[in-house]
């Protein structure tokens, strides 16, 4: 009789199952901007809003688009001398991001601030601004009774490896610091390299300027390159897995050697390029940077699709990072599909994971990946960390790759408490899996697991062994 | 026992006590294309035919996808002399329309003309093309019956303000005599620049030469800016709220005052312009718009993603708005950013409500709006007025901004029968909140009231406060 | 008391009553990639891997993604003359394909696969690859039992007329061989046009001199246009009702005579053409080949939004259609809209069905078709042949289009096993018609019949008739 009925109850009975069997697995967090300083000195958070709404800048976005005046949708500061000051302005501020919460239905900032407020805290947030002082001051108690610590949160949330996210010009001080400690999370840099490449930002050559001290090279395109490499060997002995690309756009150029050069040469005479001298040095040096990579053992990352620091005002006032970013149009998969072609001329292509901001690249993007061996989509990033995004993310995978080779949730965050996005994720992957109704249990745990946690260990343990 | 069946239950409930709550709040239709003069005049509906689909192209549409003959599909004169044969055809074209709605599942023309049927006439429209006479003349005797007007039916749908779409030189006659009687429909005119802004077309010297006379200012760059804000003022004297673009492209120009000026200058001595020009030329000109709602307090209308009069044989026989504009594939958010920063150099920006054709456009722009203070993205617009088009708009406002601040629907249409669809993106409304199950009702049913009428009632009461 | 619950029930009913009065319709299959030779030889197959395996790229990819090495990849030779090296190479094949279905949840392969089995097979698929060898030898006899071959399949999969897609240089040997015999399916091929049509590809002038012999025309563009018209005439002849083209993008050139000819003897002299020629030349043959499928009465079928061949290594290794073709990102709607518009002027537009590989241009796309009389959007295509592809689908056309003017299904496959996918779509059509709930049965089991068989029925019996 029941059996529809049933169906749902199933489900839900299914789901809770999966969801069981991996909420508890270590975390890998392959891809994050948490700062390895911080982990390092490990200092304790100062008060709830220094720990939930410093750096944040998805929460400031929320408070903006709830219409929060200016003054209290800014970073925190947690260097203000005056403590009745920087008390009063962060009262303001989370008085405000409550009431931005109270009514988003459907925004993850809202979903993952009660995740962090139970899984952190073990209290329940309440959508309540007139309750903004008494939830300041009870977090700030736990946050001492607690000693929430950078540290503390790491090994609270069952992370066993994080990768930040480093310039290329990076000391790598407290990555060798860490690792000399016993602190049992691996904590290693990624080459980040988008500023040593991208030859039309205004700093290009005292950064470069910066690389040839650092690197003690002679100034010229050769040296700059060994420069290069030689970073990536430093990045190397500090544990470094993974390399990172974010620049806004793939360019159509001729990957060739002479004309980067050129190009080279030309920038650092202070003549303006032209748009196809730009292409061809960045197209060369994607290629470069890909069969580096490749040589080198990193898996190479590529975030695709943002705009960065489009108010240009606000920039001017608040500088980077302060959710001012925004998803881009338009990517061209005829100059990827070029850029790996051209690449697989000279060089090997490594292991790539593709990030994009835009849900329509999802079918040009997933089917590329298809046609190189190696190269895949990741999960969901930034704007589409939420209930629907995942939803879609899984669907494509499953319908135009498979579902059981997702390499693993990443973070991407500046916070210290999205950890428990990993069990956001965890839960809406159990969610997924447990729709197919008429699959094993069996099967859709061991997808789970893989997914979770099993893809990505594998991954990170194949690279040591070879 | 039965919780999952228990859920769905619960969900129709909830649905139906938030429906209950926003379905006879007024309506603020702050953007549509209904006329003026025909409110003024107030004549009664000649039929069903005049009534129901004259001028609707949405209706036209479905009619050609169906595959009615040419004739039939055009739109009704209903000057038409001869009364037998207006007769003759508005029957065939009933009975056409019905044959086209019978299988049309899913199309939202099915669902608004039973809506219209059932609202305004009280009976079911039943879609059975062999009664189409007897159904023509029935809906005949109820319009002469409830003497249905277009005042009549504004007042039965509780229409509280209209925002009509007027050309700016335009004289504003109907508005005014409509403002000193007294109708209790606020009736005000909204400020359309396109043709005096797109200098690409052949008829833009003609229609400068048109607002040159109205205005009385010399014939030059300065005079011509000089009429824009001239215009700005009647129209603001006429209780003007909003201004509207519609322009089908954002140019990637420099948004230059001495650039914008030779361009101008060059077009009156009849040189063909450069691509480059044309675009230095509207890029001025955006920020000018922009910068000056700004100063007069206009809320800035931005409708982007459509291409009009694609088919030219079609255009050339029938003219515009008769059903042959389609959906865009691409925008240039890059552009839109740059004049969104050009016009914050020289002015202040406007509250923006972008419209936006193409589903694919609302990432990009609902991100582009969380990054500039006072810019929103409006309710699905003409092909997207359909239960999943709400449904992936509310869905993407909850994840990407905030869903308490939907400004408020709006119908854009030419019919005055349209209002209904106020009632449809009502119910999609409160069926689309009730399915946040474990929410209490009193927030979602705040919510719904301030999308369905408070949010766009504050804004305009604010206006009107200063 | 069980409403909502019933409601399941009645909708799971539903389905199953709609599917009914569909699933046992004859086949028309107006688009394959199916050989015309195979069907007339009519060979049995030789075992699983040749009938199952064999040419399907979908099956290829499937097994990259999950990570096969590429040995096993690969295609599989039938002439392999070694027995055991073949068996062995066979075995592999199913045994790794089988490990990649297994947890591939969500993939339409794995539900097509278990289909193929269970309709020609008559058994479960288990998705074990330790039975691997098992299967293999099961199936085998099973084959040899049932003396599949091509033409027993088509005729167990009730299949009424298969259009084949042909280069124009084809002899139609086949098709002509095949129509002088009693098979009652009518085979009959399609007119592709890719090949003289591109200008822009190496083989273009050879392309051309074999077209030249093959048709006794002298060596000019009026000679080349005479050519391809006596090729029409000649499939015309041999059957043919529709004609097909896949270029990977629509020009912006100007469709003008001249400026063609001038771009084919430019050509000829082996010169460089600029993008501009090159776009005159491929615009202008868009219109003409428009404008003669209205006077041959062909339907005219638009394949767009594919990226062929695009990792060039493997393309160096095996050859078009391994599994290397991808989606791409961007039409150019305003290129399509000229192109059609151009041909109007000259012509008449013939029936035009488009077939979109990227599911984010159905929006314009399909607002285009419905502004052009004749013009229409087909089924889901390649990567979008999934249960969510089909749904996208139904849903994009019900609320912008007419549901019930759906040409019908096409298999667009190399693989004679692929018309299990017409009942994967009578299934999904069903299902999606059953959720409008408050319809009449009777409506939408028409509707059913109308879209599985009976529109493109009516399309062709038209053709035959006038």
């Amino acid at each position: 009789m029941s059996k529809t009925f049933k169906k749902d109850e199933d489900i839900n009975d299914r789901k809770e199952e999966i969801f069981f069997a991996i909420k508890d697995l270590p975390i890998i967090d392959f891809h994050c901007h948490l700062s390895p300083e911080d982990i390092y000195n490990d200092k304790p958070f100062r008060d709830l809003a220094h720990l939930w709404l410093k750096d944040d800048h998805y929460k400031m976005r929320l408070m903006r688009a709830f219409g929060v005046e200016h003054k209290y949708t800014q970073n925190i500061n947690i260097l203000e001398s005056n403590e009745t000051t920087y008390r009063a302005f962060c009262l303001s501020k989370v008085k405000y991001f409550l009431a931005s919460l109270e009514n988003a239905y459907g925004n993850p900032i809202r979903e993952w601030s009660k995740l962090e407020f139970s899984k952190y805290f073990n209290i329940d947030l309440p959508l309540d601004e007139n309750r903004a002082e008494e939830i300041y001051d009870l977090v700030n108690t736990i946050i001492v009774n607690k000693k929430l610590s950078p540290r503390k949160i790491i090994e609270d949330s069952r992370v066993e490896y994080i990768a930040t996210t480093d310039d290329l010009l990076d000391s790598l001080e407290y990555h060798k610091k860490l690792a000399s400690q016993d602190f049992k999370t691996n904590v290693v840099p990624t080459f980040r390299v988008d500023k040593a490449i991208d030859i039309r930002s205004d700093g290009f050559i005292q950064y470069l300027e910066k690389l040839g001290k650092l690197t003690q090279v002679e100034r010229s395109f050769e040296g700059y390159l060994k420069a290069l490499e030689m970073r990536m060997r430093d990045f190397k002995e500090a544990g470094c897995d993974f390399s990172d690309i974010g620049i806004d756009y793939f360019p159509s150029g001729v990957a060739d050697y002479s004309n980067a050069k050129s190009a080279f040469y030309k920038k650092f005479s202070n003549a303006k390029l032209s748009s196809k001298e730009v292409d061809d040095f960045i197209s060369f040096m994607y290629t470069c940077w890909l069969g580096k990579c490749a040589e080198y053992n990193f898996i190479a990352q590529i975030h695709i699709g943002v705009e960065r620091n489009v108010n240009q005002k606000m920039y001017a006032l608040e500088g980077a990072d302060q959710g001012y970013d925004i998803v881009s149009d338009s990517i061209s998969i005829k100059n990827i599909k070029n850029i790996f072609n051209e690449t697989q001329k000279s060089w090997k292509l490594p292991t790539v994971i593709f990030y994009a901001l835009n849900p329509c690249f999802y079918y040009p993007l997933v089917t590329l990946a298809g046609a190189f061996q190696g190269v895949s989509v990741g999960v969901p990033w930034w704007f589409n960390d939420h209930k629907n995004g995942f939803k879609k993310y899984f669907k494509v995978i499953s319908e135009l790759s498979h579902i059981g080779k997702i390499p693993g949730m990443v973070t991407d965050s500046r916070s210290f408490l999205s950890y428990a996005r990993h069990d956001y994720f965890r839960s809406e992957l159990s969610s997924y899996l447990a729709k197919f109704e008429n699959e094993e249990l069996d099967g859709l745990i061991k997808t789970a697991k893989d997914i979770a946690y099993f893809n990505i260990k594998g991954i990170l343990d194949n690279k040591k062994r070879g």
